[in-house]
């Protein structure tokens, strides 16, 4: 591989926007619209824990901003710009055609979320492809979302559906069968909710990425209260649902699903239910808070269902 | 070692600011001040490439701090906040007490920099440790310092001594002996000069991370001039000269120096002696700008110095 100047120029010097300097300075200038701040957020994927070794290279940078792209949106963000730091491989199994497939990706995201590259840094590493984005959002001073305003009588509402990305992986590591390709491109490639402005509507909003009754318990923590989830209501999709009830715990489980949490008190129900069908994305109400500290999940008898894992842990 | 949660909670929830949600969000807000933007840098360091194993654990967070910060200086940014990306090798090398003392490190230097931690991310690799970190720092709008403006006449000036930190990483693998300790403390806690406001008195500025000569190269290249640099004018520490005349080549072409490299217009020579002499730092003229498109290194005889290896490729 040439030197680390010539694989940044080829790599991504054309993904570079205003402030970045067509890196050209160890810095780059970020300035915010009057009236306005920035939400931050900030990701690691790790070869072999976050991303497979085999994933298509066109996917893994774009699986990175997606998942910083979905924090932004629950904060109530716009995207803007990010920042991306690549730790190479020594051992060369990283061509420079695939590094033209991953900045291709980061590309296309580009367009697709209109953002643009600011700046970064590479390294090199005895060990797998380790790869950070920094990813910044605009949002109206004062208004991003947190998770700690839930209050009962709030209805607990998700986007999309859920564990599809969790069953995408067990499909690529050869345990669950679907012929579609659908599971693993949902694991390939989450869609950020970025499209429906959330201040005003909801009382908290998080990211489902640890899995969602994790997720929940994170509100019931932070709010200080209980969220009770009805199981039957929890949207799986097709491809989910033809493989059986078996793989329900894992949908409520597994992590990766960068799909929107949000609790929505009831007078903004049906604004929240307007706002999300503008853009085409479906909504569905989960479950609802109450008081208490804790997530329970019910069954269609209204009898617990007691998860062996409840999510993920990063180690 | 316990969960993620506790982790984060245990080692950089006490060192968290405003906009940081006591990191009980996944994303932070940034907001600047009225007639300021940010400046931006961000640096990877990897264990075994970056740092040694057995660097005292207090400093390798710093190290890391401050590479950033001395970017943000040669930009002419003030220090504000920064983020946080740490990938702990799963083979539990990196023990609690291990962690205590690089999150003490991250605190010396929240208050030494006046700085604080806005938020990151925490995942497990089978490699070595690798830490990312984003520095934030505050600018004048439009005040960015850049590395293109360098004119014909200016001078060429440098901060604190060179060569150090290469010479100290020499000492510490062992092929040097320096019984001070001072060549390996300045590998382990580098000065970013931070303290003097460099807008309005220097043309371009750089810090110094891949060696003097290779960062001379950039300035040469980006605004199209050459410098031509008087070797017996480069400072040396007492502790470099005292390792005899065959380090000199080394103490120009070795990185991890973050000193500042800048150019000076004639006519504000003096006002920089006294901005760097106010705040104790010592500056040095080490050659000059001409038209060209290289860089020379002279010695006392006029006659040039070729260097076998320009500086450091990251890969």
């Amino acid at each position: 591989m040439a030197g680390e100047f010539d694989f940044i120029a080829r790599n991504f010097r054309p993904l570079a926007g205003p402030g970045a300097f067509e890196l050209r300075n160890d810095g780059a200038v970020l300035s915010s619209l009057p009236g306005e701040e920035f939400a931050i957020s900030t990701d690691t994927m790790v070869e072999g824990v976050h991303f497979l070794p085999n994933d298509p290279p066109g996917t893994i940078g774009r699986k990175l901003l997606r998942c910083n792209l979905s924090d932004l949106a629950a904060m109530g963000a716009k995207p803007h710009a990010y920042t991306l730091n690549v730790t190479i491989p020594r051992n060369g199994r990283y061509s420079k055609s695939w590094f033209d497939a991953f900045s291709q990706g980061l590309a296309a995201d580009q367009d697709q979320y209109r953002i643009f590259l600011l700046g970064g840094d590479t390294t090199s590493i005895d060990g797998p492809l380790v790869l950070s984005a920094t990813v910044y959002g605009r949002l109206k001073i004062g208004t991003a979302l947190h998770r700690n305003s839930a209050k009962p009588g709030d209805g607990v509402w998700v986007t999309g559906t859920i564990g599809d990305a969790a069953l995408g992986l067990q499909v690529l590591q050869g345990k669950l069968h679907d012929e579609t390709g659908f599971l693993a491109n949902r694991y390939h490639l989450p869609q950020p909710r970025t499209d429906v402005p959330l201040y005003g509507l909801v009382s908290t909003a998080m990211d489902i990425s640890d899995g969602l009754i994790q997720d929940c318990g994170h509100i019931a923590q932070e709010s200080g209260v209980s969220l009770h989830i009805n199981a039957a209501n929890i949207p799986l999709s097709t491809a989910a649902q033809q493989l059986g009830e078996s793989v329900q715990a894992l949908c409520m489980s597994g992590g990766d699903d960068y799909e929107l949490l949000m609790t929505c008190p009831p007078q903004n129900e049906s604004a929240l239910v307007d706002a999300f069908r503008l853009h085409g994305i479906m909504i569905s109400r989960i479950g609802e808070v109450v008081p208490g500290s804790q997530v329970r999940v019910i069954d269609a008898h209204g009898h617990d269902i007691i998860l062996d894992k409840i999510g993920w842990q990063h180690f």
